[in-house]
């Protein structure tokens, strides 16, 4: 596609169909942001020590912030945050009970590539958005710290344990698998949200693309973990 | 005692036996701001409705924002507020399994009665301290919108339901005693604080009155909720 082939596709304020895309984008991150905050939260309640509790607790906490901007958003185009997040509540349980952590280390590992996933996904999504939209995404995907520290934890308990990488190497690919298979079904079910994505990924062939991109980083993101 | 002889015991800066006490109060709020956003964020996840989960989820977050200033406060003691923080963490926690919630009600019940309690308690501590640290304690106890909520929705639950109204007057009474047990508890174990109160409070006659209007203040808390 050329670049004029581009712009002509570039979505404009007055697209019905664009804007509700745009509305599902937002009242998935924002359901995200309150898993994200109860993740942690239900992890800092098992951290090992107090300055760890300390620290994840801080880290949802910031996760409210940036819930608060999206329900914001919403409210500015007179959407209500719980109604638009409503949808997205099933398939992101869905996720989470399928994945449940058994210990604080399978907890940070889940945290961090679950939110290296959806950050990449949601920041491809936010190429194709109004300037507006984009930077709004972008705020909200800044990270709180978590990763850094998970980084840390996890590659001091694996220095020494051969075996305990290698679980936590299949974790990982677990967690890559149901996250696709999750992200699949929200989108499917959602209409203007799906065509968002399509029209901004060009083709099916785009999509691909995209997905292996997706891949191409996780794997990327275990090997800083120490993992994979 | 005569306004003069008040002055004399004010405490002063260079007394080092009530720094000590004052970071004893500080490290006790500070697991206190921890251990509610801990209970806020369990509570979150129980919420009936999406709403009710947003709004304990940022009440949970408000409650970070207080820990942080007291960690501040207490880092700029030279103090870390991990290691402070240590000595109540057995006695909240015995707190808390003790007095652990069976319902949705329960757990708003016990968030207020229990806020409201410590409130009262650092409100007339405070009292003691010098204007610097009185400002800090008053403002980590700025309630961060929970009471309203917890009214709103205990007052609507028992409106028509007589037993379960009986239920939670027998469970608030419950929380009371077990709060104040905890309480004789942790300042029995420390030396600087108890120290702290008895002094602020002139002698055991003024711990005895101030034991009554907690109690008192309790019945009032209670009847805001409909109970009692």
């Amino acid at each position: 596609m050329n670049e004029a082939d581009q712009r002509a596709t570039m979505p404009g304020e007055s697209d019905e169909r664009y804007q509700e895309g745009v509305v599902d984008l937002l009242a998935a991150l924002a359901y995200g942001e309150l898993s994200a905050f109860d993740r942690l939260a239900e992890d800092a309640r098992t951290a090992p020590t107090l300055t760890g509790r300390a620290a994840l607790s801080s880290m949802a906490a910031a996760e409210i912030g940036h819930y608060r901007m999206l329900e914001q958003a919403l409210a500015a185009r007179g959407v209500k945050v719980d109604q638009a997040m409503q949808p997205f509540a099933e398939p992101f349980e869905a996720f989470n009970s399928s994945t449940a952590p058994h210990s604080w280390l399978e907890s940070l590992v889940k945290a961090y590539v679950g939110d290296g996933l959806a950050a990449d996904f949601y920041r491809e999504v936010a190429e194709w958005l109004d300037s507006g939209n984009r930077e709004l995404v972008l705020t909200v995907l800044a990270d709180t710290g978590h990763s850094a520290f998970a980084e840390r934890e996890v590659q001091a308990a694996c220095a020494d344990d051969r075996s305990l990488r290698d679980k936590l190497t299949l974790w990982g690919r677990r967690l890559l698998g149901e996250a696709i298979t999750q992200a699949q079904y929200v989108v499917a079910e959602r209409d203007a949200l799906s065509e968002l994505i399509i029209t901004g990924s060009g083709d099916l062939t785009g999509i691909g693309a995209m997905f292996r991109r997706l891949q191409s980083n996780h794997t990327k993101r275990m090997g800083q973990l120490g993992l994979g």
